[in-house]
């Protein structure tokens, strides 16, 4: 089984002041994830459709009140963003013929202290064994701790968790960039794409820090996978915005990119 | 804790041909029911937006072969479908100050031979109790029975799981009619309401068989509401249609109906 997570820098406008879907993108993106040759989970991120509101209303912040009316507003309209957001992306799958089916984070997972606490897998397990392909997203959750009370579970998180309880064999992490640098490539001509990151890689923290990610960023994602490395669970940082990576990707072929292990 | 259903019928043009909203009857429900005054929990039907398609693939029927291509397409657009569904219902009840959260049954739940047999409502108490009005629905899911695989879970069926587990005082069940007649009065002018079924009243099977409702139609509703009163929880059918019957329902005030006990 592999689990393919597709960034929502990669969908969607990620500047964009209110949530806008990259249309071109998604279509491409489709199509490319249409070659698997194997058991798959698609796990997608939030860009301009979570992002917004969850810094808006700053969900995973303690709330000031134990009923705080802008925290409980911002965790419905959330929600409700990566709801719609979801739906466009599962449609857009079954038009090109991949048995998507949604899957709703905060239907089943509550976290502790924003890790995740609760959450039967059986279900995706069962969506895999009778032929679909099942599609979680970075979604605004319940948290069991009752000084933090929301969440946000990143699609990151997820995917070391199902990777973990469901024993996929490959994760393929899609984003914006190419891979792991020695340098942000942004501002340093020289730096140059690593291709085998390990606990022993000396890293150079490389995030846009103008850029704030709710989810964690590079580093963030970096940390989820060298967890699963820890497991014996292979991970890949590809470029999704490269014509040809995810179709590559997903069909088992070689693409360039940062190996975790 | 009450339990608010909202019939499918009521929410949608029921006979279009393609899932179609009521657009003026969701605006003034939505409106209406934001006059709770308890904790609450919505659930909706399908009408148009999951009859066609349920009916379309004959999901609940058994699949033809282990991986029946058709049946798992049916599967993905009834979810869809409904997920969008959903999402239109949410927004329209958090535009009226509900903080409305979506639940999607296909996400936590699954059936044995069509009835219930997987779902933890923890998460459900827990939005309730920080707050939230969680709005569950009736959807396509999963059967852990081999031959059936897939079915269809009713509104009604959730609810009544629900309000056992969940310890509700009051289900208020609105739908396209005033409640329970002696016969059926679109035939017969001298039919009369009854006020209360229990289960020693006889009922005359009033269904309209030209009309297929695949998830049981009204008697399907009768039997999953005598089946909550055999657990001691009242429940009352009223007429979605007629201004000012949900916001006195939920108000707790008396309207005209079918009690069930």
């Amino acid at each position: 089984m592999i689990i393919l997570k597709i960034g929502g820098s990669a969908l969607t406008i990620k500047d964009a002041q209110t949530p806008t879907l990259d249309e071109k993108n998604l279509e491409r993106i489709a199509q490319e994830a249409s070659f698997y040759n194997d058991d798959m989970i698609i796990v997608h991120g939030a860009g301009s459709f979570g992002h917004i509101y969850a810094q808006q209303y700053k969900i995973g912040d303690k709330p000031k009140t134990p009923k705080d009316d802008y925290k409980i507003e911002g965790m419905c309209i959330t929600q409700a963003s990566m709801q719609l957001f979801n739906h466009k992306i599962i449609t857009k799958l079954q038009e090109k013929g991949i048995p998507a089916i949604g899957v709703k984070p905060s239907s089943f997972v509550m976290t502790r202290n924003k890790r995740i606490e609760i959450c039967d897998t059986s279900i995706i397990q069962r969506y895999v064994d009778e032929g679909f392909v099942p599609v979680v997203y970075g979604d605004a959750v319940l948290d069991l701790n009752d000084d933090v009370k929301f969440a946000i579970l990143s699609g990151d998180q997820i995917i070391t968790y199902l990777a973990k309880e469901l024993k996929c064999n490959r994760v393929i992490l899609s984003s914006d960039v190419d891979g792991i640098f020695t340098d942000n490539p942004k501002n340093n001509p020289d730096a140059e794409l690593i291709e085998v990151v390990t606990r022993d890689t000396q890293l150079k923290v490389t995030d846009n820090q103008d850029q704030i990610d709710v989810t964690g960023g590079m580093m963030g994602k970096i940390n989820e996978l060298l967890a699963l490395a820890d497991e014996g669970i292979e991970s890949q940082i590809i470029n999704a915005e490269v014509e040809g990576n995810i179709q590559q990707a997903v069909s088992g072929q070689k693409v360039k990119g940062t190996l975790i292990r």
